[in-house]
């Protein structure tokens, strides 16, 4: 066997040339977004009054497995991919476990993680279509930045509607944004319909990333040349984001590795559809077998505690409805401070795949998050962003069991960005500030109240 | 040719395995260190007082051509090394230039830059020495950050004084250092004699890396079992920090590129020295020839329009002195925000060089280089601290002349980190408050007139 480096990086030509599309190999399809005026299924039509048109093709298609990533697009992957494939001897060590572990980094760019995948690919339909701009939410702000990254080089317009509890506690966000020359507005906001109503209704909110949606779909329909985009929950994310599930196969394949058990945080699912993607393809194929878990807040557990049905993906019910694991529209989650996994919704593949027993999934308190952060930090060197932590809280977990059982594992984690501008969390942590939450079953039934009555068809 | 990718990645195995002196190839040998009670050359032994024994031995030693990198330091390295050598193909087509633009990436480890490099090495003499811990001080905080990520791997104790504009200036970094377990004091404090006695004289003073310097002597000296590190100016530290430039010689010389110009910003030296070293050793040698320019800000023109004398290293003056060019070590500069280019003299070594005629330097203000950093992040994607910025913006004016006169030649600069935590920075460019500030004539004698008589021997 080949002597595996602390870092595997592919070679540029090794860049995948498709994306995968993981429903073509799935027997259950993801159940199709339906149109809250009527509750039928959306039309191509009628999504493309809020999508860019390729980018609802995409959506729709759920047959074709593999589609040609354009040659602008690969051009500018070129800037930062492929991502390392990092083998962890530092953290193996530190934690004396026979388990071998591997994380694959999406934190070097300045996006600070693995939004810009998908980013750049949303804009350059965006800018072929000939739109003037494009809107979007942002949560801990990552999605946001890369957005702007992808739109300041390819020469278009960006509003960004970002989850107030993010813009207030990472004032350093906007900045890059606006290096980038992106508007960042913080929501709910009083710009649109949507975010005065809210506003009225609970001033004092800290914002979600269902609410930052339904002002940034409502910006996007009502100007001229404007279209949304959505960094995760989508299918054509998750086809966009399985060029790090894609790297990370063709990484382990090199050296003749096969995973074990495969984890990932989850808030939409962006990142954890992208890394399982090509894995849970051979899964659905027979062709090989893996444990895949998803990790989500304890104060926001939408696999965990939530109900596997119809919902709006938007607390302003603007947006199209999707079946998926959802807490409620209305659900409005605690301050936790991995804004991107605040979501009240999931995926509806990966809500299908799990639905359908094909994954697992565990959630995590904060605090307990924080210290495997620390504990990563001081041990592998890279400060990780608080949703990545959650993936790294359960593959440390995991490689502590592995000690205790004396089975040599291999663990494949998603290290999905930076903690850089999460500091404010982290100094909560050092003060014994940081409080876990756990929303009891009256809170979560309130958010069940929301879902709408089920169409049947 | 081989075609060349746009991030060439050398393999671990390439990682060099010794670090280069340049001092052994040098005609005119850098001056020696004086003690500033006798004004006589600095002993081992005298030296041995304020520094691990090993780094003194690095620090007098001139004749030496290779070290051997020891393999716990190897080890580390093998984390976030070796750093990409980035061909810059979106900028040259950006510029519209003929030129070949080259950038050696050290800000892709959580430290944010090149500092790592020497960090790890002097934390690891000093827990071979036996010691507790090590004191040091910070300008824009990357070399903090960078002892204290070496420290806790290594588990000593870290304590950082971090020059007051920047520890204002950029809140979060203090937090990073806390995640990494180091402790962390803005500067002049009234933890020290020296610290006190300048907070009396210039009670609103908003410090300087020279102070903060005096500071962390004092502690390291007047504390069993501490010695004082520090990031930059030392010979012992471009000596670490040759491996940036070994590497991006290693990376060159596969694709048989040979750049024309090398250009790296300037504080103490730490950076330029290292990305140079390989490449003014054959200069020196005769056997190539290269441009070397060294990029400083107007407002601490240290090579532009300072003396080459004696003169104390830090404001307190309890440091040896080193013969360099310098504003004097009373010269408090703005508040330029590059606090990390804030210093009044620069490298014994480079100091030599350039007074040989062997390097050129220029000095560009704070304004222009946020318009090249603000252009290079749209472009190349990386959002450049604003000290790497420095070395940007004269790469670009060089790639602009190129254009003019049609050569195609080949550019090399120094990307030392990113401007995550400078966010205030870009803040005030955005919002057009940021001014250049450029010293008087009267401004400088009033530093010249602190630089002591010069000794003769």
């Amino acid at each position: 066997m080949k002597e595996i480096p602390y870092k595997i990086y592919l070679d540029e030509k090794e860049l995948p040339k498709k994306w995968y599309n993981l429903r073509a190999d799935m027997k259950n399809k993801p159940a199709p977004l339906l149109n809250p005026a009527t509750m039928k299924p959306m039309t191509e039509n009628e999504l493309e009054a809020v999508f860019c048109k390729e980018l609802v093709k995409q959506e729709l298609d759920d047959t074709t497995a593999y589609f040609d990533i354009p040659d602008e697009i690969v051009e500018f992957y070129k800037m930062y991919r492929p991502s390392p494939l990092i083998r962890a001897y530092c953290l193996e060590k530190k934690l004396g476990t026979p388990a071998h572990i591997y994380y694959k980094f999406e934190g070097n760019n300045t996006s600070g993680s693995h939004k810009l995948n998908s980013a750049i690919a949303q804009a350059y339909y965006a800018k072929k279509q000939g739109l003037k701009g494009v809107t979007t939410e942002t949560g801990a702000g990552q999605w946001g930045t890369a957005l702007s990254m992808a739109t300041a080089y390819l020469g278009l317009d960006c509003k960004v509607y970002m989850v107030k509890v993010s813009y207030e506690q990472k004032p350093f966000r906007r900045e890059v944004m606006r290096t980038y020359g992106a508007s960042v507005t913080p929501s709910p906001s009083m710009n649109t319909n949507v975010g005065r109503k809210i506003l009225e209704k609970h001033p004092g909110t800290s914002g979600s990333l269902g609410c930052a949606i339904s002002e940034a779909v409502e910006d996007a329909t009502t100007h001229e040349g404007y279209r949304y985009v959505l960094g995760s929950v989508l299918n054509q994310v998750l086809l966009h984001q399985s060029i790090i599930g894609l790297e990370a196969k063709t990484a382990l394949d090199k050296y003749g590795v096969k995973p074990d058990i495969i984890i990932g945080c989850a808030g939409g699912g962006s990142n954890l559809g992208g890394l399982i993607s090509p894995f849970m393809g051979q899964k659905l194929r027979g062709e090989a077998d893996y444990r895949f878990i998803a990790v989500e807040p304890a104060s926001c557990p939408s696999f965990t505690r939530g109900k596997f049905a119809y919902d709006f993906c938007d607390t302003g019910m603007v947006c199209p409805l999707a079946k998926m694991y959802t807490l409620g529209s209305n659900f409005i989650p605690s301050a936790n401070h991995a804004g991107g996994l605040r979501y009240h919704g999931m995926s509806s593949t990966l809500s299908q795949l799990y639905h359908d027993g094909l994954m697992e999934a565990v959630s995590v308190e904060q605090t307990s998050v924080f210290e495997a952060a620390e504990y990563f930090a001081r041990t592998e060197g890279i400060l990780p962003a608080p949703e990545s932590s959650h993936a790294i809280r359960v593959a440390i977990d995991q490689a502590l069991k592995c000690k205790e059982t004396g089975e040599n594992k291999v663990i494949l984690f998603g290290l999905t960005g930076t903690g850089y501008f999460d500091m404010v969390a982290y100094e909560k942590f050092h003060d014994g500030q940081m409080q876990d939450y756990i929303p009891t079953d009256a809170d979560l039934q309130q958010g069940f109240d929301g879902i709408p009555a089920q169409p049947e068809f």
